[in-house]
């Protein structure tokens, strides 16, 4: 490709509007233009990356006997009823409709306009495979899928359009589907170390969702811009996401004697942040209580050091329950007392269930809602103001600092962009969808079933977060717009001879034919990250020598056009 | 590929609700699979013919240096409403929001989503070039699409989500612009050669909408399930599109006297099926007349032989107008005294503008409206009822049987299907975004823009309706899902070992290696439309040969694996 007729060409600056190193480096560089937020455009050498990006992961998945489909992005509402109502709870769904009076006049349907398609290729698959014999099966596709994100600012990190490969497996058994399951990780593991960012990609253990209670794995790739908090146990690598981290909290010590315990008056003073500037404690001798509701028609007295947050998914575990709300407030006076905000676990009504996280175990001298409307209690002790319970639970979520429960060790943590997921679906959707195969025995069973994706253009944009310096990107050879970047300087003629010659050769080369300055060139050719920088000068020419130099290496190097030839091979 | 995994295997019998041969051919062999209608999932055969023939399409628009991109299928509102409001005039555009209340409370606004990308893309290329030197520069995509089609019963002939490629050019000059068109003619043609169907592809004239006075070209397969009209002059072999072609009706003859004028009392009769019944005389005899209000003012009285429609883009050009629409009944009868139905080219009031087809030429006797509510006059003629117009029009739309006004000729009528279209956009959109580069002398000067496309999807559809047989699809093979379909009856060892071996060498090949009756398998062969079948049985391996049968060739020919191997090279 000729660089005077590339298009757009780099810009002078830094777009402003971004915040990501990746979002800033490829629309400076050309590789992606923003349309609005979280929508962007795919340039020409942002094609090229993206096209090879995903046919490496296309060949990964035909190794594993992946069948590449194309479902569309249109679907029936209907589809997303079946599955439990999802067209109401995902709220990320989107929806398409006729723009305009005539073209809802003309169709007034509404369609799914699919951000994932479990609901869509579970009825295909129940339509054409029902036999024993027609398992294991496993079809994938890479297209766009959009996402009604709240908030889109990370550039192609997180899109409301954004393209992925999502591959779905049926299995005849949970066996079968654990078999597959183990198979994609190690799919997963190749495509990540052939885009160059396997050393820093780690599986990392999430929720399964109301898929399974196994968990499901997130592929996390470390880095600044991810979204995601990482917690990894040193000793034995194991990553968790920071929704299910098991978590002990850091121990709070104070060496001091049992003070009396007071109710202070604190009309309005009612976040944990208010609270330890008016009772100037440490905010770890703060408690935090809540009253939530369960499906079961239970009410949970919830409390917490005032550092944490409560994690609900571990509390719906614990508890016991499938689904969790926070109580109303009139319920909560009714139920304690006290209005909102100084409830507490001192004169706990006999009525609700007592759930105490573990960091809340061994404090001195804490402060404690009363229920007792405008005042909170300090100096509380268990034993003597409140009885300890039995068991102290972890209902947090993780934080930095936080102990891993079984070893006591405290976790690395760092920050993760997920560029890819695997979930052991098991029959949620083969159950919405009424999908059994007939056994060897004329039985019908139900059909287990898998989901695994990798988002395409997010891991475009991990691979620059992962691989840049302060000049730009630096590809790795595997997803390079092009091998060569060359470079004449004043020399054209002798450049094309050489472009053409590497081209005929099968090498992807970007030609700077353009008149311009050699600096100008060379901080474009950084920029852009093209493996091999080769430059043409009348100088080096006279010597009968090549320059050549990789992007991730300071060398510079001069070679005869052999030697460059046999380099680049 | 092992026919025994794959996705999903034949049906036994066509689909009851599709229409075209391609979608019941395509869904019984198990290329595509319906999800509702207009929308349709590719299956990994149809997968690998779609990926090929975009393939194709990539090569032929590479070689006209166009470049490679991928706009996103979401856009802002504003884009559409800055081109003349194309927001509100395309009666097919989609839009997507969030599909529930959480995700329209997270983000609520409204996206377009595109069906084509000329409001994109002008504002993009105007962002990055704007310097003489940047032209000309070609843009394409080839990405999903999304119509909001009223009925979409074509299979992936008309959908409402397909795949299309669109290119778009950008040019300093008019005759840039012309250059770029003519050249993109080529490769068009390339193409549908590549894919088989271009012998019955033919360059069609057809309107050019509000874009330019000149003609738009689109690519018509000639094919029964084609939604077009294509009309075509023999002695040039020139093409027009039945909207835009020239026509001269077939004389309506009939020899007899002059009889005398009468007013018939035909209460209620109104419609040109009425009247033929009610007054008995032949369709040709009638006369259908409308009035139309103009966008400056005036009324067009227009009349036309009952047999005919009026084509009102013939007919703005006709009378110098931009825009027409029908009158209001109250309007139509203050302007002419009489109801709509009953209104006529006798008494004609002098404020209107009258506009006569020239089907009305030369006809004795005929019937005409009277302007008298109620009442229709029979036996009228020209210079004795009413003035003979200066100059009769061709207004109308043409119909089998029509002549081409300049050479006399009938036209050959055939129905196409339109697989591509190029457009001289020229200014429309560079206007609507104030699209100028600077030019050499510093001037600001308007940008030419021209837009091309292809319906990939269509595309696999047209070469299903143009190459099959009664038993299933004749695939060409540049864009065969296998080159080769090998066969086993009952020798799946020495089966397999050819099935590895031609692959080795590179050829595709699909392994029928089930458990099934030869007949069964050859009649799948058949329906799935391979180039090359390949039989392996025990009676032709004991006389060391192997069955070769081209698809589209009723001739066996028994060679051995040497001859065989270079047969399919």
């Amino acid at each position: 490709m000729l660089q005077s007729k590339l298009f757009p060409g780099s810009l002078k600056e830094n777009p402003k509007d971004e915040v990501s190193v990746s979002a800033k480096y490829l629309i400076r560089a050309g590789f992606i233009d923003k349309l609005m937020a979280g929508v962007y455009t795919i340039l020409p050498l942002g094609w090229k990356v993206l096209h090879k990006i995903e046919d490496i992961i296309r060949e990964e998945m035909d190794a594993i006997d992946g069948q590449e489909v194309l479902m569309p992005s249109l679907s029936p509402q209907e589809n997303w009823r079946k599955t439990a109502d999802r067209l109401n709870k995902i709220d990320v769904l989107f929806e398409a409709r006729g723009a305009n009076k005539e073209s809802r006049r003309r169709n007034d349907a509404t369609y799914v306009l699919s951000c994932t398609h479990e609901d869509i290729i579970t009825p295909l698959a129940k339509k054409m495979k029902f036999s024993y014999k027609d398992f294991p099966l496993a079809l994938y596709q890479i297209q766009a899928k959009f996402r009604n994100e709240a908030r889109a600012k990370s550039g192609i990190l997180r899109g409301r359009e954004f393209r992925m490969k999502d591959l779905y497996s049926f299995h005849r058994s949970p066996e079968g589907l654990k078999k597959f399951y183990e198979k994609s990780k190690g799919a997963y593991a190749n495509v990540f170390e052939r885009l160059g960012i396997g050393a820093d990609t780690h599986i990392t253990l999430a929720s399964g969702g109301d898929f399974t209670k196994d968990y499901s794995h997130e592929f996390q790739t470390e880095c600044e811009a991810g979204e995601d908090l990482v917690f990894k146990v040193k000793s034995s690598g194991v990553c968790y996401n920071r929704e299910i981290t098991p978590s002990q909290a850091s121990e709070f010590k104070v060496k001091e004697g049992l003070k009396e315990m007071e109710l202070v008056k604190g009309e309005g003073v009612i976040s944990v942040q208010e609270l330890i500037k008016f009772l100037k404690i440490d905010i770890e001798r703060t408690t935090k209580t809540l009253v939530y509701e369960t499906d079961q028609g239970d009410f949970l007295l919830v409390a917490i050091r005032g550092d944490y947050e409560i994690n609900e998914e571990k509390l719906c575990k614990v508890a016991g329950v499938e689904r969790i709300w926070l109580a109303e407030a009139k319920k909560v006076k009714k139920l304690t007392g006290a209005e909102v905000g100084y409830i507490g676990v001192l004169n706990v009504p006999k009525k609700v269930k007592l759930f105490m996280d573990d960091s809340l175990r061994g404090r001195v001298n804490f402060e404690a809602g009363a229920n007792k409307t405008n005042y909170h209690a300090v100096n509380v002790n268990f034993g003597r103001d409140l009885e300890e319970p039995k068991e102290f639970y972890d209902i947090k979520t993780a934080k930095e600092g936080d102990i891993f429960p079984e070893t006591g060790e405290k976790y690395e943590v760092f920050k993760g962009s997920e560029v890819g997921n695997i979930f052991p679906l098991n029959t949620k959707f083969s159950e919405a969808f009424d999908y059994r195969y007939t056994d060897k025995d004329g039985s019908k069973k139900i059909v287990y079933m898998g989901s695994y994706g990798i988002g395409s253009t997010r891991a475009m944009g991990v691979i620059v977060e992962k691989l840049h310096d302060d000049k730009g990107i630096i590809w790795p050879e595997a997803v390079a717009p092009f091998k060569v970047h060359l470079i004449s300087i004043g020399e054209n003629e002798k450049a094309q001879e050489l472009y053409e010659k590497l081209q005929t050769k099968g090498v992807e080369v970007l030609f700077d034919d353009r008149d311009m300055s050699p600096g100008g060139k060379f901080a474009e050719a950084d920029l852009i990250g093209c493996p091999y920088r080769v430059v043409i000068s009348a100088k080096t020419l006279e010597k009968g020598k090549i320059e050549v130099k990789k992007r991730n290496d300071d060398k510079i190097e001069f070679l005869n056009e052999e030697e460059l030839l046999s380099k680049i091979k």
